[in-house]
C-alpha cells in the first residue's frame, strides 16, 4: 500500500517529521519520497505547485488522494490504516479529548516559535522593531511554559496511575 | 448527553460556530451555554481560564473532558457520537482526504483574514506599516482567489455529477 504514497518533504520541518512518524507508526515504510531543498525555494517548484498550490512541505499523495496538510494526512492515514501498525487515536473519551485538544494546539507552538525565530524573514527590513520581536519572544515563552505545565502533569498523572496501578497490585 | 456538555462562546467567532454547527449536526442540542463578551475581555476571565488557559472562546466541556479547540472538538464529538445525527468524515478514502485537507487549510484562511482585519490589534501603533498591511491583504487576496479555484472545482464536479445521473436517467 506504502508504494502507492509519494511523499516530497524538507530538512527540519516539523510537520514533515509529523507526517513521517506517522507513516513509521502505521508500518507505511517503503512509500516513493524526494528530499527537497528549502534554501533553493524547491518547495516553490513546479512538481510541489502542481500537487500543492501553497507550494508547501509535506506534499503528499496516496494514490489520486492529495492530503498536504501534515495533521490532517496523520488523521486520514490512521482512518485509513486503523488495524495496521500502532494505533494513534485512543478509545476512551477522555484520551480522545486530550488527544485532539494537544494536537491543534500543537499547531500554535510551532506558529509561535516560527514568529520569533523567523522574523526577519517575515519581516522585511524597514518593517523590523526590537518591540515586535520581544513580543514574540515572550509569546514564544509564555508558550512554552503552558506546555512545561502540562509535560508536568502527564508526569503527575503517570505517577498516580502508577500508585493506583501497585496498589491495586498490593490488595 | 447534552446536557453534560457546557459551551463558553464569542458573538461573531467562526471557530465557535464551527463547533456550534456541528453540535446541531450531531443533534447535540439542549447543552449548557453561555454568550461572553470579547469586547468586555469576558474571554480572559476566570471562569473561561479555569477551563481554557489560553483564554479563548470556544471553551468546551464534555463532562470532565476539555476540548477547547474546535477544530478537535468537532473530530471528538464526531468520533463520539458517531451513529448519531448526521455523518461527519466520509468513508470514501478520496473523499475523507479532501476533506481533512480543507478542514485544515481552513485555519490558514481564517488566519489570513485575522492578519489583514485586525491588524491595529495585533500591531501596536509604534509598529505599523502601510506595507506591511498591503502584504496582509495581499495574502487574503491570494487566500481567497485559492479557495474560490476550489469552489469553482466543486462546482465543476457537481454539474459532472448531475449530467452524469441526467444521462443515466434519459437512458
Amino acid at each position: 500500500m506504502a508504494k502507492s504514497m509519494y511523499l516530497l518533504w524538507g530538512s527540519g520541518s516539523p510537520p514533515c517529521w509529523r507526517l513521517m512518524i506517522t507513516l513509521e507508526e502505521k508500518k507505511l515504510q517503503g512509500y516513493k519520497q524526494k528530499l527537497l531543498s528549502f534554501e533553493k525555494e524547491e518547495h516553490k517548484s513546479k512538481e510541489v505547485l502542481e500537487i500543492n498550490p501553497r507550494g508547501q512541505l509535506p506534499t503528499f499523495k496516496h494514490g489520486e488522494n492529495i492530503i498536504n496538510e501534515s495533521v490532517g494526512a496523520c488523521l486520514y492515514l490512521e482512518n485509513q490504516f486503523k488495524s495496521q501498525g500502532n494505533k494513534l487515536i485512543p478509545d476512551s473519551p477522555a484520551e480522545q479529548a486530550l488527544m485532539y485538544q494537544r494536537m491543534m494546539e500543537g499547531l500554535f507552538f510551532l506558529e509561535k516559535m516560527e514568529f520569533f525565530v523567523f522574523y526577519d524573514f517575515y519581516a522585511p527590513e524597514g518593517e523590523r522593531h526590537d518591540s515586535a520581536l520581544k513580543r514574540h519572544k515572550d509569546n514564544l515563552v509564555t508558550e512554552l511554559k503552558l506546555w512545561e505545565s502540562y509535560l508536568e502533569n502527564v508526569g503527575l498523572s503517570t505517577a498516580h496511575r502508577k500508585t493506583r496501578g501497585e496498589s491495586h497490585t498490593l490488595r
